[in-house]
């Protein structure tokens, strides 16, 4: 799981729009939520985009997927889309708010174009559909589509 | 539980693109997840634009949220939004594909805006997490945000 | 006179956009109203842009004008206008809300570009202002203008 | 009611567009209609921005709305939407032509983003639609909605 | 072949853009060029895009190939391509009138893009062009190419 | 008969785009056809705007009609446009491939918004289909609309 | 002729795109020129969108044409345009300096669209060119085209 | 110092959008720091364009440079900005509100392409910064940049 | 002179738009106009891009300046507007009709932004305006401007 | 104080885009004023969009305000406008140059639609001003505006 | 090798864009470099867009690559563009100058999206460098990627 | 030479778009190369935008060029822009793909307007070629173009 830059202030910053939740609250409801689907799950949250590609690089090879909130990089870093192609992992991009809703910039997403999938809209509980969903798609992989 | 145009040929066409699943194995299935979760859950089709949005109006008092996959209808149809934003019902929006790896035209959509969220990509699953985002929301509501 | 999609649920939606008049109120003041006037006011609302196009069809030879709400098909729907064209009859266009202060794509009407003239923003009144102008442009005939 | 520029011409210029109607015996009917609908009614014409903002910001206080044809202005002037912003009155728009059947520049306006409605295409009658209009907003307005 | 909304008025109406033939007419004459080739023809017009939808993915399994005139919804119908591509049968455009000469958005057609190929401006004579030509395709078929 | 540039190579090149035909086999089954039907059919083919140009205006005075495949110059030449409208005989355009699957810059094309009509996507076909039309067109001049 | 808005500083400004001629060497030239063709001259300079309305205005019945340097007003006054067309008066339209190489926002004149025809980049000569042009305009109208 | 239209209204309108200084205040508070800077400030409001330009040519020669803030003429005024130029006096753009937090038209500025630099968004104190400004640009002239 | 496309066809095509002056009728007037100014005058037509950018390589050396009406090749021919600039002459571009009430497609000229001016719309009247600009601007060339 | 990419290459770099002023003198003359006006001040450069985004995620709670000169990332950072919408302290944004006078993509801040204002132009003065208007702000809060 | 137009004046021609090289100087060093290579050039040049053509299809059969410096036709020649992808020969596109640094119609290559790759900004070594990558290309042709 | 973000992943990504070669075995060869040239070359990777920059700025006074990859950053980086304009060293932009026939948003680099030209399409022979034009381009400086 990689959260992108601004998302270590949730809970405290805009609530009306990202809502009351600590990113280690959600953190902590992802882990259980790991477990009990028997999972492992490695967190890290960054501001820069040099180090989210990184440490998508460094996933390849120890990881079966990546479950990423690419938060404002999801719409300017072809940095980090490049870095998800080359590693060719699984992604999961997810979005507390839905970013329909807001800014006409918050539409594109340079991720969303890679993914496997999108999820947004439904604050803390994204994640943990993310979080299904990246299992759910690495268990079927043998039968799995575009 | 509302299906748009062609999602009756799940199944039997295009598998490449939206899965061998035939659209009453997915709604089995979404029953099946219903039941489990102790939540009613009501399920139609139609190819029709006019005949969806009577469907969405005659929800309002009957039903506590809407799931709906729109299909062709997601980029076309401002009827179906105005329905949506009529009736004041919570509306989860899902896709079988990930309607951003594929033409110009289906990255638009009019239902999004007016959604609590977004679920795309993940194939038959995508509405299985649709069921569960939209059974969170309606218990979360008191509390739930933008 | 024509109501467009989702016209039905007037009085009991989003009343802070459309007022708190309902259909059944507005369309008892028009046929008042068209009494006074000395003219036959038939009145019919639909979901669907093929019934609407069947009605203005239908209209051809009974009728002297239309006057129509075409709600989100105004935006959306070129059927409706080539059915205007074909059946040759005034049409007057009108809408409750001003839909140049709503969202961008409300600005675009496929209607009004064949339509004599259009009416909006004045809630309910915009209803019996539509009639008195097709009335009027009816009457005028041997001398309108483009 | 304010006239906007080359509106002196009426009836003398481009009889097919705007009918043979003078601008004198327009301003003639809608003293009349006024004075029947019991309401004072001043008229003014201009073909400088500058004095029609003058105009409206000398309305303000003296008179409870302001009925207008911005004519070319409609499509060009931030100035005279800013004057009417500041005032505060109620402003209905009106229009001769029907100016979405006309040049593409035509079919933006400044004026109704920030106007009560917009009333167009119906020649000289589009006046008195309008008057009506604005009598109707201003007595309703206790109740009157966006 | 189906034709689309509005082609049942064909004759009575624009003559001067769509020529005087009624669509019975036409339908005598495709009907009797398709028995001079040996081949079966079963024609439909709807006004309705859901009925449209509903009719191509009959033909499924029952016909060959679709000669459709989609009128007004060759350009705002996303469900009806859905169709189309769905059912996979080889579909030829028509049109009577020539498309590139009128209103611009009449020029991009989301059908033309899974058609076989598109035929317009020929009047009533686009019909028969159409149907030799999926005729030709239809029996082509094992050394056709994209 | 004019063929547009590049098309001397037909058959030979990109046959998964164009088929295996050849210009010369071309050629020879639309003498047969024309002969079949009577007409005199003179063919030429160029890589140069400007000589497609003179012989368009050369064609003036010796042919009832011009059945042109433009190729490449269908999207960029206005030169071959302006000969069309000054001989002022009817133009039939055609292509081999549907240029609505392709580049986006093959969606426009000059020729056909003053052509009589255009044929595109049936390969060889497109031609004979193209010949029928023109001598239909020809024939009907008397009674032939827009 | 009619000088729009800065003309006035002619010859003190900008001397390198506009020259060095003031605009009273520049009138007394048109002066001269028009006295040796035999026509009656008026100049007139203005800063003002209205007043510059207002004089085409007068212009009409008093003159038989008018040449005009809309300057800055060429781009964005539209109710220049309409006092052209009201007045029914031909119009020529001369610039100093080549508006073609010049800012992006300087290369549309919604006064082009409906003068005679544009005269631009001959610096003080444009005027005098625009001078014969009118005067042989005026001359040859009873065979003068579009 | 030149206020645009409708700025004499200040302190009387829209006071969440433009504070509750009115125009006298400003300017007093403007004329004491002008004193205490030893500056020498004229201070005239306009509302008609063509007065604005007036205004700006007769500054060349009586002053060393112009704060402006030119309210709505801001985006629509060629006029205004053809004058800055053609005086070559420096000009420095004020704004009270920030404009790129408002609709979309008031974010192009044809006056900030010629000024010395803008400031916006600090209410009243948006033109003591202006002054300050251009008192400095100018008594650093010799040595300053573009 | 050079002139461009179709030109060759003057008088016998669409004399609506272009007069009913042949090209030789034009050519000899403008050899009459060159002699009475003492120039020489060397005319070509060509309906081929590349022969025209060789003519205008011809030129340099020869002549002093070449009038030119580009015809179709103006809106789209960058290799004309490139051996313009390399041969450095200056050139003045014509038009026989208002290019700015025409089709969008001929609003756009490459030609004019490395022209010294532009001269549009009035007829074969064009031309002769066009000589007498090209020879001030060759006699004034000490002293001229950009 | 935040100053964004390649500030610190100032004074030695386009001096004449920039002025021949060193950051280490800007931020002395910086200081002074702070010290003058009583308010501390932190000043930071660095060319990582990340680590400015971790800076001012760290002024939450020691500073009251931020002045930035984002510089590159003025026009390519969300992440930089979320973290300033998290911390929700009062943002002023400067530029060296005048923005407006440079390339395209240099017009669009996404930090000025979240910021209270900008200033832009005035060389190492923006700073002062910036500063100053910082300090307005702050003191002033309690009764400042939108 | 194929020269495309206006470049047979090289180093005669604004030699601060190109370069003061002859294009035989140019083609003297490329022939020594082929030599050296041990490879057969032939170079060519045109005017002339049809004979460009016509060499591009001559070249194949008889070459194994072609490098082209297509000048104006690289913005404008979808003809020479299928040329190339008609012979199937890889192809290398030169520039001498940068073409990203001047005007934006220059920005844009419709050879580019079929040739191997583009080199642009050289001057006459951008010759150099392409032979040497189109040799390069042919001889690593078994192990080339796309 | 300096890598941009990704590039230390070649060889083991995407081989179909990049070849197979490694980042160690490409700068094992670019230092051969250098070293036949005589020439010094120091080669750096980082997938940081800042650290890139911070690289570029240290390149000033060390090295006479830069050879540069900026991969996914050659598409949004500013900052990399300004960096190279600031340091004023000559700068080539090379590419291993040939990033005309990807994606839409690959087309447009802000590197190659401020670098000496570009390279793209020849996998690892890019690079190659890069070394040779910046060799080249230092050492011919004294005479060197635009």
């Amino acid at each position: 799981m990689l959260h992108g830059p601004n998302l270590n202030l949730l809970g405290t910053r805009e609530t009306s729009v990202y809502g009351t939740a600590t990113l280690s609250e959600i953190d902590r409801d992802l882990k259980r939520l790991a477990e009990k689907e028997g999972v492992k799950l490695m967190i890290q949250q960054s501001n820069s985009e040099g180090e989210l590609v990184d440490r998508i690089q460094k996933a390849a090879g120890r990881y079966h997927a990546v479950l990423i909130n690419p938060a404002a990089y999801t719409h300017t870093s072809i940095a980090l889309r490049d870095a998800i192609v080359s590693v060719g992992l699984p992604v999961v991009e997810v979005h507390l708010s839905n970013i329909y809703r807001r800014e006409a910039f918050r539409r594109h997403s340079y991720i969303a174009e890679v993914a496997i999938g999108q999820i947004c809209g439904f604050g803390a509980c994204s994640y943990s559909l993310g979080l299904l969903a990246v299992i759910h798609h690495v268990r079927a992989k043998p039968k799995n589509k575009r």
